[in-house]
C-alpha cells in the first residue's frame, strides 16, 4: 500500500482500519450484480487501489464517532473519483493507471464511458437511497467542479500563455474541491473544508512536477505526459516566467522524446522547487487549520499524516 | 415543435404550458455559469430542443398540484436524458441528432465526455440541494439503468444471436426505466409506474423500427445506423427468426450501401410490422394501467396523448 495510508495506519488506533474495511466492502458490493462487464472494468479500477486517500479523508474528518454515514460518504467519494479516473483515461487515451492497465486501453471507449457514468450514478445512488440528501448535494457540487475542471483544462489545451491564476483555478476543481468534499462530508466545518482544499492543490501541483521530474519507474508513466495531452501545469508557466523562449516550443509538434527534452529544460530553470516550495507552503498552511479546530488529539495527528504523506509522494 | 408535445400543450389548460416554461426556465439556469464551452456545448444540446417527453411525463402524473419540486424533477430527468445523448453520441461517434451537429462532433470527444458528466452531476445537485433524496433515489437508479443498459447494449454488438429477451432487458435499462422515474417523480405508484415503463417500451422498440424503416429525412439520420454500430434490435431478430440466413450476415463488415439492403431485406421479412404490433399493443396496455388509477380525468386525458404520441412518432 502507498505510504501515506501506511503511515496513517500504523499511526491510528482500531477503528479507522475497521472502518477502512468497511468502506471497501461497501466499494465492492457498489459494483456487484452489475454484470461481468462492470465487475471486469470497475473490478479493475477498484483493485488497482490507489491510496483510498479521500475516504480516509472522511472517516478522519468524522472521527471515532462516525458511523454508518460516515462509511457511505467515504464509498461515495471514492466512486466519484473512480468515475473521473476511468473517464480521464478515455480523454487521455491512458494505458496505464497506477501501473495497471486502463479501462479504456481493455475494454475500449466505449465501455470506459459507460463504466464511468455507471460509477458516478452509483455514488449518487449510494446517498440518495440512504436519505442523506446533504451528503448527496456536498458531493453534486463536487462532481459538478470535477467535470467544470476536465472542461476548463481541454479549453486551456496546448496554451502556454495561461495564468498561474487560471491554472490554480482549474486545480481548485479538478482536484482540491474533491478534497473538501470529502473532509465536509466527514465533519461539515470551514477548517476541514479549508484544510482539504489545501492538500488536494498541494497533491495536485505535486502530482504536476512529478509529471516533469519522474521517474518513470515511480510514477508508472513517461515523464512528460500532460506536455503531450497539451496541459500547461505550474512547473511550465514557473519555467517559462524565467525563461520565456519556453513558451515558443508548440506542444502539438511534440513527441515522446522532445517531451523529456522539454521536461530537462523545465527543471533547469529552477521551476521545479519553486513549485515543490509553494505546495509544502500549501501542506503547511493545512495544518495550521487544524490548531483552530476542536478535534480530537489522535484525530489531528491522522490527518496531519495525511498531509505529510502528499509530500512524501514527492520526495 | 414534434407532434406530441403539440398535441398535449394543445389539449391542456393553461397550468401545462406555464410548467412546462418554467421546467426550460430551470434548464436554461442548471447550465449557465459553467464557463463558456459547457454554454455553448449543453446549450447546443439543450437549444436542439426535442420533445421534453420526460419533464411532461413529470409534470403530468404530479398534475395541477404539481410544485416547485416538480419542476425541478422534471428538469432533472431531463439533464439526466441530456447526459445520456451526449454520452452515446460519443460511443457512436454520430455526427448529428435530430438534425443537427451533436456536441462530439462539433468539440470533440474530450468536451462530450466532460459536458455529458457535468449534465449529470447537475442533475443530482439541482434535487440534492433541495433536500429531496426520494427523488434523487429514483434518479440515480434510473441513472445506474441507463449506464448498465448501455454497457449491455456494448457488449452485445454485433451478435446476430441475442434473444428477444436479452434485447427487451436492454430497452428497459436504456430507455423504459427513466421514462417509469419520471412517472414516478411526479406520482410515485405503480399504475403511473407501469404506464411509464411500458410507454417507454413501445418508444425504443418504434425507435428501432424507424431505424430500419426510416426515411432518413423524417429520421434525420441513415438507415440503419443501428446496424453500423452493431446494436441488433427486435426488427433484426424478427427477421431472423423467419428468415435465418440473415443471421450469416456479419455485421462488422457492413458498409452504408449494404447496411441499407439489409433494412430492405429486414423489411421484407414483415419484422417491422410484428414489431409494430408488439408496440400498439404495450401502448393500449399502458392506457389501460391510467384506468386503474385516480387521476383527475383532463390528467388521464393528457396521459393518453403523450400515449399516443409515442406511436405518431411512427405513423
Amino acid at each position: 500500500m502507498p505510504p501515506p495510508v501506511t503511515a496513517v495506519l500504523d499511526a491510528s488506533s482500531r477503528w479507522l482500519p475497521s472502518r477502512l474495511a468497511e468502506v471497501e466492502e461497501l466499494l465492492r458490493d457498489s459494483i456487484r450484480d452489475y454484470g461481468e462487464l462492470l465487475g471486469a472494468d470497475a473490478g479493475a479500477t477498484l483493485a488497482a487501489g490507489g491510496k483510498r486517500l479521500r475516504p480516509m479523508l472522511v472517516l478522519l474528518c468524522a472521527g471515532q464517532d462516525g458511523d454508518a454515514a460516515t462509511v457511505r460518504a467515504a464509498a461515495a467519494t471514492e466512486l466519484i473519483h473512480m468515475a473521473t479516473l476511468v473517464h480521464d483515461d478515455v480523454l487521455d487515451d491512458a494505458p496505464l493507471r497506477r501501473g495497471a492497465p486502463t479501462v479504456v486501453a481493455t475494454a475500449g471507449r466505449d465501455r470506459a464511458i459507460a463504466t464511468g457514468d455507471l460509477l458516478l450514478s452509483r455514488a449518487f445512488a449510494l446517498l440518495a437511497d440512504a436519505g442523506d440528501s446533504h451528503a448527496a448535494a456536498l458531493l453534486a457540487e463536487a462532481s459538478v467542479a470535477l467535470a467544470r475542471g476536465e472542461l476548463a483544462q481541454r479549453q486551456d489545451a496546448f496554451d502556454t500563455t495561461i495564468s498561474e491564476q487560471r491554472y490554480l483555478l482549474r486545480c481548485r476543481l479538478k482536484t482540491a474541491k474533491l478534497f473538501a468534499c470529502a473532509c465536509q462530508l466527514g465533519r461539515d466545518e470551514p477548517p476541514l473544508r479549508d484544510f482539504g482544499t489545501e492538500i488536494g492543490l498541494a497533491f495536485q501541483l505535486l502530482d504536476d512536477v512529478l509529471d516533469v521530474a519522474g521517474p518513470p519507474e515511480r510514477t508508472g508513466k513517461a515523464r512528460g505526459t500532460d506536455l503531450l495531452d497539451g496541459t500547461v501545469t505550474l512547473p511550465l508557466i514557473e519555467a517559462i516566467a524565467v525563461e520565456p523562449a519556453i513558451a515558443e516550443v508548440d506542444l502539438r509538434a511534440l513527441g515522446p522524446a522532445a517531451a523529456e527534452a522539454l521536461c530537462d529544460r523545465i527543471a533547469a530553470t529552477g521551476a521545479l522547487e519553486k513549485v515543490r516550495a509553494r505546495a509544502l507552503e500549501m501542506v503547511a498552511a493545512a495544518k495550521r487549520r487544524l490548531e483552530q479546530d476542536g478535534l480530537e488529539p489522535e484525530q489531528g495527528n491522522l490527518l496531519r499524516l495525511v498531509a505529510d504523506g502528499v509530500v512524501q509522494r514527492y520526495s
